[in-house]
């Protein structure tokens, strides 16, 4: 009951779904409690499996027929759960010969892998043509260098256009296409571009056009799929065969703040089957992808930290954890955000009490900057509880400066 | 010539003082293609040993005769710096179990070093006590808890109450003190404390009061020495056998931005003498110590990353590096900064070159936050040339999430 101008901190929906026994936050059917004596220590981060393959489940229900479902592994590149991913998704995305070499170690063909990103050097460049994954090029001078490689490595490399729309979309919580970018190549620069690259020799499947990501609202997703696939199949005329990819990226949200809705996915993908249609009728050989990363992954992950210290400064309580932002830099509002918001935040070990007041949840960090929940209306919590992140599937321990202060590194499992 | 309402990116003194070899930015003496020869590949960030001990040695000629000079490690704990750093101050502060085995690898005596932050592990207070290193007490409790420690191995254990002033100071650009905290004791609930922790066996030595970091106005740290020590000497009645250390913070600044001035640091050490000399006709036997992170090193350190690619969409120059915010997440803005400022970059084997327009500097990730330098007025750069971001020694690699998409880690020198 901190303050009347604040709305709840937590989405009611998000706490309703969650499960429960023994009183506690089940995670994979542990009470947390006892997932955190399986772990053997604090901070760690969870992700459960089965949520995790619900929302593929759910993905496949909604989409048309035959729309492939690929994970972007930039949003939590955690191994075994790629491993999982492998079996669930159509393909992978990548953005480094890292992510890379890790994806390849999974049962995931290299054929349904690729690679995009600005500034690959040219040792990634020869990886992902020896591997035989799809290049999404960025720049008129990576296609070269991509052409000299597969040259050296006596290979032809296979590509998709990665373009810079020539429209906007609003709407986005992160906007990656139109006007100036540094991603890809401009949609009236595309058609000289295509022709030069297979004047080079290589081949050339497709596209990836990519307007924004962390999206909550249909009907802009709506828009930007059928933008983006009319955008295709103008530029398919300079494509040697015609479209065999098409990737449409993905910018599906989800929800992290009280005040944000669920994105209603039935909208998005029975909206999706005329754009489908459109490309088929053309391009019978097409894949129309579909990239998503934290849609995937974002609400089947938890971050547990232990409260260390309770203290109160001048009538404010302080909950102190062994975890903070060298972990989960998202949550404490650090990377991009331009206004701090409380994640949803629980006392795992007590979830059914009721809460008695404001308190600040801190990690151990010696900067203020160490602040994963400012003032939240929470049950009473004492030294030694348990304070769970909702929501922390996507860029939490790999999107964190793990070094920061010398603490250990997060732990994650996968239940 | 980018925008007419905008300064000029780079701080003209900054630029006038860097040392030029074969027209190229020189660091440690060497020409910077040099010196990327001699790392053997980018990107990398170097530290010039001699602008540290310049540094300390600036510091000497300032402070009052006899004020030690700490270093506070989370700056930047590259263990060769903290080494040459040993030789050249009188202590280190650390904030983690890990930071405290780095420094306890070098000459620094034990007792030189102190150990502050909130939530500290009993494994930490531990190792703590067993090096004979000086604990900054944060709560009553973790008073508590490291009484127990001290028992259990048998050992007294040494501490400074860390104390949350019962004011507060404008001008930093951090705010660590005053108000409600989870840093440190309420002034008022200190001499309460005092007497717990001496019931309990603890050795209390003084005090560590603290008011902000990253402050660039001298009569703000004048007022704020003088209130401390004020506010210590108030307290001191408190500590049996009088005060022995008086940590008085440090909050010293150093200019990134255009519009930042320097700091003054003679009115800043001239003022400090007439607080200093009260402290020491009350209590001949105490330490009065400036502790300093960013101010020793900040301005010794530059980030150099290769150019990848350039490309030009719709008219704007992007020079995509080998280095983002995955090695330096301060120069992308994203920890912590309200407005997203250009650090002062330069191209660093063209120094003389005169800028040819505005170019904004990207990282290889993929996305829009990886961003180091936003339409800058910068000479015509090519792949293959060296973008060098000044200002880079503290709060660099280990304030970065290394592992974010999968790059390899940044290297770093000591030139």
């Amino acid at each position: 009951m901190a303050d009347d101008k604040k709305k709840p901190d937590i989405h009611p929906a998000l706490i309703a779904a969650l499960p429960v026994a023994d009183g506690q936050l089940a995670i994979g059917g542990l009470p947390v409690e006892r997932l955190a004596a399986r772990v053997g220590r604090t901070p760690f981060y969870a992700y459960d499996r089965a949520l995790v393959s619900r929302r593929v489940g759910e993905l496949r229900t909604h989409l048309p027929e035959g729309v492939h479902v690929n994970y972007a592994v930039k949003a939590n590149p955690m191994p075994a759960l790629a491993q999982h991913l492998a079996g669930l998704v159509d393909g992978f995305d990548v953005a480094s010969g890292g992510e890379l070499k890790m994806v390849l170690d999974t049962p995931m063909p290299a054929g349904r892998i690729s690679f995009a990103g600005p500034g690959k050097t040219d040792a990634e460049l020869e990886q992902a043509v020896a591997a035989g994954v799809t290049l999404h090029v960025e720049s008129v001078t990576e296609a070269r260098r991509l052409a000299a490689a597969g040259q050296r490595l006596g290979l032809q490399p296979v590509a998709a256009v990665r373009v810079n729309p020539d429209f906007e979309l609003k709407g986005f919580g992160m906007r990656m296409g139109g006007g100036a970018q540094q991603f890809g190549i401009d949609a009236e620069e595309v058609p000289a571009v295509l022709g030069e690259m297979q004047g080079l020799g290589i081949d050339v499947v497709g596209f990836h056009i990519f307007t924004g990501s962390q999206n909550l609202k249909a009907q802009v997703l709506v828009d930007a799929q059928a933008a983006i696939i009319d955008l295709a199949l103008r530029l398919a005329d300079g494509v040697t065969g015609g479209l065999r990819h098409v990737n449409i990226g993905g910018g599906f949200g989800i929800p992290y703040f009280s005040s944000d809705p669920r994105l209603d996915l039935a909208v998005v993908g029975e909206s999706l089957q005329g754009p489908v249609d459109k490309v088929r009728a053309a391009h019978p050989g097409a894949e129309v992808i579909v990239e998503l990363g934290r849609y995937l992954v974002g609400e089947s992950g938890y971050y547990v930290t232990r409260v260390v210290d309770r203290k109160v400064s001048r009538g404010q309580v302080y909950l102190v954890t062994d975890g903070g932002l060298n972990h989960h830099l998202t949550a404490s509002g650090n990377l991009g955000q331009v206004i701090r918001r409380n994640f949803p935040v629980v006392i795992g070990n007590r979830l059914g009490a009721a809460a008695t007041g404001p308190a600040s949840v801190v990690g151990p960090l010696c900067t203020p900057l160490d602040l994963l929940a400012d003032k939240m209306d929470l049950p009473d919590a004492q030294v030694g509880d348990l304070v769970v992140i909702l929501q922390s599937g996507a860029y939490g321990p790999s999107a964190s400066p793990a070094g920061f202060l010398g603490h250990p590194p997060a732990v994650e499992v996968l239940v």
